[in-house]
């Protein structure tokens, strides 16, 4: 063991180690004899063990002190496992429906027990690819966004509470490092970690690393990334961080935690919905097999927005006489006034979720780490066309983002653009 | 002495910690039996004393539990001293010319031991009401806030410096929240702090009141200085926290120290400057007597302002290749490139400078603290008059700030204002 108390997990250690924890042992129906255990990492960063007993079943995960899918080449701290706990707990409180339980972490030892999530679940990604449709996924996510953003803001928190939890996360700094240079610098500069389908996209790579206004754009959005702290956010709120079924959405690995732009999380989620409709074509059965799936993925866009929009000025509405220090009801309180900060607000938020989207799209198709819903396509000619209206879609959206007041028009501009 | 080891100093305690602090002795010459002591904190929230001896003087400033001027009834954390030590040696290491350099800070007892500012030096304002010219002021300053803002904010610093030195200053919430509550707020609602000079302005006070347009600005403003940490500022930046003589520009007091966003420090000084111009009406000895002084007045926002600009962007240019994370070389190395994202970068700062200058305005006309640039105007009607010019273009700057692009055209604005 280190000297810090830390052991990478085997499955003998694991044994031991919940022989040795009640919290977790109960969970297994305290027989710990006959455990079925499974290591499933299929992630990029961290050991994740299924662990079965007679009365049930946990998820154990723990972070190692690089990034397993690269090794230990490239170091990264497991203090991470501490601001997953953390978000897990902070956002499961706000939005338990969403958010696995926690059962027990071991800051030493950077190790989370907490709920399985159990089949029929999958991830969100693979079931988009399948072309599965998910008739609660618009209104159970823009749920957990709306209650984790809304109740971690200064419209919530006092100065006081939320100076505090600012200063605590700044600790996951390495994590916040690590999206700046994947989302925010690579894409835009010659980087060895990049990739593209060559060479049918070397010429939108390139064009992309030398589009002014598109890195103008981007340095926008990386300061405010860097320097906004408005709501405590997943971090990585992708496709592949949701698991659901068609009547449960569970959203997992906030390992990227930190207060920053709320636009970040949600246009993570409606970038990578976005991949997803222009992957549709390359998935397609047969010519138009997919229709009507991608007019469900348009309108799951539209609904995340449009729901998410409802129940968080709700929220607001409901707590507007509370604690939170944006808006003090003595000053805030006629209505007209209200509807125009709320507008205005919601407005900013908007942009922000726009440009932030894009940026999340861009990085997935010119920077380091693709996504399954491409990547699954065989044939690259097909995986560089639909690569390639993704791309084009996103710089628009940068670019032009300010031009967009409705998710509608957002929605049309996409149509517009695959017909 | 309490138990946290905090104990307020009287003279007989004072040389007793002198004879035990060998920095601070040393200053004095060693000689400590013959020390002359003068208390002259005029100001509005600590102990200041004045201490010489046979070779030289020192300032040793206490903070105390509550807001002196207020008394016990209001407390304020005596922390308060630690983050004012730490911006002093900060901003001191960044600007040597232009801060009083810390011989030696007591956390325990909240005592910093100081340069002592020596005589003709003077508090700016007072040499503003006594239409004193300052013909270094704007290059002096300038200096100042280029090289602390540029230095502590991510175009030098690297993402990790930055985060850390942002946590420890969530520490100086309390502070934080006195100047949301005194800026941000109660001059846009009904306070028993705020007054105003009445009955002139009573509607005046009224009318900022009912103001929508303007209250959603001060919100967005607000959300910045909670939520934006691009540097690390003063704080508290007006021309009471300034001393001068002629060739001499030395910046105190910077207790209200955080990250924020660069434009609350420029702002507060050009904020100021402009209500020294409005109040000159008041001080005139007799029609028109002040006619130059006020030009100059205008010359000193106008330099500050650009020489600003070009200070900050040279210390940019300089350090482009550098350490600092916001704009990496390999990404924004063309020059065309260059130059528009340092347009866009300072138009927006510039902007944030006029729309908090503007609130700093207001809230020294109808909030708790004024300013002695109008107070000491002994006839109401007269200082109403000056202060309701000052109030109604602090009104139109925060409103059409982006309708702003050059500081020539705010002096523009003010001339023609005051005609």
């Amino acid at each position: 063991m280190a000297s810090d108390g830390f052991q990478p997990l085997t499955e003998k250690l694991l044994v031991e180690y919940l022989k040795v924890t009640p919290p977790l042992a109960a969970k297994l129906g305290n027989d710990l004899d006959k455990l079925q255990i499974k290591e499933v990492g299929d992630g990029n960063l961290n050991f994740v063990y299924i662990v079965s007993g007679p009365s049930g079943s946990i998820v154990i995960k723990q972070a190692l002190p690089y990034i397993r899918c690269i090794g230990e080449s490239w170091p990264m701290t497991k203090e991470r496992a501490y601001f997953e706990a953390s978000v897990l707990q902070e956002h499961g409180g706000l939005c338990p429906n969403h958010v696995p339980e926690v059962y027990h972490f071991d800051r030493k030892m950077c190790l989370i027990g907490m709920r399985y999530i159990e089949p029929p679940h999958i991830i969100l990604r693979k079931g988009l690819i399948a072309g599965m449709e998910y008739p609660l996924l618009a209104d159970h996510l823009s749920e957990y966004m709306a209650r984790t953003l809304f109740y971690t803001s200064l419209l919530y928190r006092t100065t006081t509470d939320h100076k505090s939890a600012v200063a605590k996360f700044c600790g996951n700094v390495e994590l916040c490092r690590l999206t700046e240079q994947v989302v925010f610098s690579d894409p835009y500069k010659v980087s060895e970690y990049n990739r593209w389908t060559t060479p049918y996209l070397d010429a939108d790579a390139e064009a992309v690393r030398e589009d002014n206004i598109l890195k103008l754009e981007v340095a926008e959005l990386k300061s405010k990334f860097c320097e906004r702290s408005q709501a405590l956010l997943h971090g990585d709120l992708h496709t592949g961080s949701i698991m659901v079924t068609p009547d449960s959405t569970q959203v997992i690995d906030p390992e990227f935690g930190f207060y920053g732009p709320m636009g970040f999380d949600i246009g993570a989620f409606i970038g990578n919905l976005i991949l997803a409709y222009f992957s549709q074509d390359g998935h397609s059965e047969k010519e138009g097999a997919r229709r009507l799936y991608k007019k469900w993925i348009l309108k799951t866009i539209l609904d995340t927005w449009n729901l998410f929009h409802t129940k968080f000025t709700a929220l607001w509405d409901k707590h507007k006489d509370g604690s939170g220090e944006a808006y003090l009801p003595a000053i805030y309180n006629n209505p007209e006034l209200q509807l125009l900060v709320k507008q205005k607000y919601m407005d900013d938020l908007f942009h922000d979720t726009l440009g932030f989207g894009a940026a999340k799209m861009i990085r997935r198709i010119v920077g380091v780490a693709h996504v399954e819903d491409f990547e699954s396509i065989k044939e690259a000619a097909k995986r560089a066309e639909c690569e390639r209206k993704a791309l084009n879609f996103a710089k628009t959206l940068l670019k032009e983002r300010r031009n967009f007041h409705k998710i509608n028009e957002v929605v049309s501009a996409i149509e517009d653009l695959d017909a």
